[in-house]
């Protein structure tokens, strides 16, 4: 994994506990249930974890985009289908997505090291 | 299928023809893209159809999720897979789905019919 | 209550309904978190719906508006008031909101009925 | 003009009167720009009637893009130039807009009538 | 004030001096009312901040979060509060708003230093 | 050119040719269409631009808006015009749409050096 994952994830983990820490009810059910939506159901993980990754694109949020990137590569996504799940993205959100999809590849490189 | 699928489908398509019609070439050639990225390749077309369905919930775009409806029902998604794909995308995109998850429960329900 | 909104009301009681009996844990996780941050805490529920409706406002959901205003009517929210929660809404985002910002002052008149 | 085009203008000249007649002077400050910024200036007319029509298009709300139809065919706006600015905001905003796209030319037919 | 929140206002105000130098009457006259809307009236100052965090948290704009957050502060609102004010969007806006309440901790802590 | 714009265009097109590397073909045809749909026609390349940047602007893409920026800057965008696009997008997308034009006004000064 490159420096710039790397750090990504410890600021992330930094800054979840720092919300965490708060003790909001709401808030920590809230992280309970973005937590077991992934997991393994009448979908699989890997599935699920595809359908995270393209809502986060067509939203556009780098952020959760490089998370789901790290979790696609983990339960085994292709480069062939990671480039299709990048297409449908593209094509429902158009060319306001690229800026994302190229980070996305950049990281996706990043994290074959 | 109910009758404001139906109804949906047909003004779909007599729309669809009318903007085709005016022989754009760049708006033609999006059309094409948008059949083709659908298709079976390193993801099936199942998965594909999931992805362009929970794209459409997040973006909260009625008649997308209506139109992925059909195609998800036609690849023989079963209703406990359609529950986890709404669930991933109300996680993700929040209560202001909520409203497009109602309508697409209920389009879903017109389906079976 | 005008027509309007009692149809809306009993439309969104019936398809929650719809959507909770399919029993999907972590639906049924988010729909209680909708319900409970909202109440009385740190912050009283009357700011809090104000929260809910500028929120909703600026991200366009007519539902979520309709919601909202049936909420802050309840807790007493004056005409004066409502037009401030507009017009923070407004300028935060944009003439885009304006056809929404027109229904939901169509539909706080009919709630005066 | 159409039935339809007809009744959408009634509907948003009384709803625009009833939020002027509430007297908030930050909405009415707002509603006298957003009149302003559509006049020659720098730009014609003509061409920021063509940047609120796309910029309606790609945040898809039906409303401003029926509105800025309207504006737009009495500028003297041609098929073939109302079928490249549907072209640019389809490739930035993606398939998400095509709905709306339907929906436009449904209109720009029915100003022709 | 940290030098990361302190770095963001200069260079905001930097910039915005710049844009105002253009001397264009219409974007002059928004930034008018942007400064207005959030002055006390039917709603105080205090609530009015709250509903400018929220629609900034909900419409994932960090800088505007950033900017709410300072003016917050100023008005008083305590950690309690704040963590409702964050959990009513993360409900609305869903966890992708969840890296933008992240960023908004961090800063919320930096405002204390 | 300012280092800050000649940085971007590189990290740009490195990026981009990485994402063309893999031959997908749906990707590769949607890259095709993008840059097509901005090539004279029945409107001119020049008005094309500006629909591309105030379609950036309202849907708060940096990275988009600085592109546009430098190719409305090469078909000879005045100062005057410039901000009467600014200003179209700002009232159509709210001041949540103020720290992109602070950046795109930065960056405009740029490209003059």
């Amino acid at each position: 994994m490159s420096e710039r994952v790397k750090k990504f994830k410890e600021e992330r983990e930094k800054l979840n506990e720092l919300i965490l820490s708060r003790d909001n009810i709401n808030i920590k059910r809230f992280f309970g249930i973005d937590n077991s939506v992934y997991r393994d159901g009448a979908l699989d993980a890997r599935t699920k974890e595809m359908l995270g990754l393209v809502a986060s694109l067509v939203l556009r949020c780098d952020d959760c985009i490089t998370y789901h990137l790290i979790q696609t590569k983990q339960v085994g996504i292709t480069d062939e289908e990671f480039d299709e799940i990048m297409s449908v993205g593209l094509v429902v959100g158009g060319s306001i997505t690229i800026p994302h999809i190229r980070r996305a590849y950049r990281n996706w490189e990043d994290l074959k090291k």
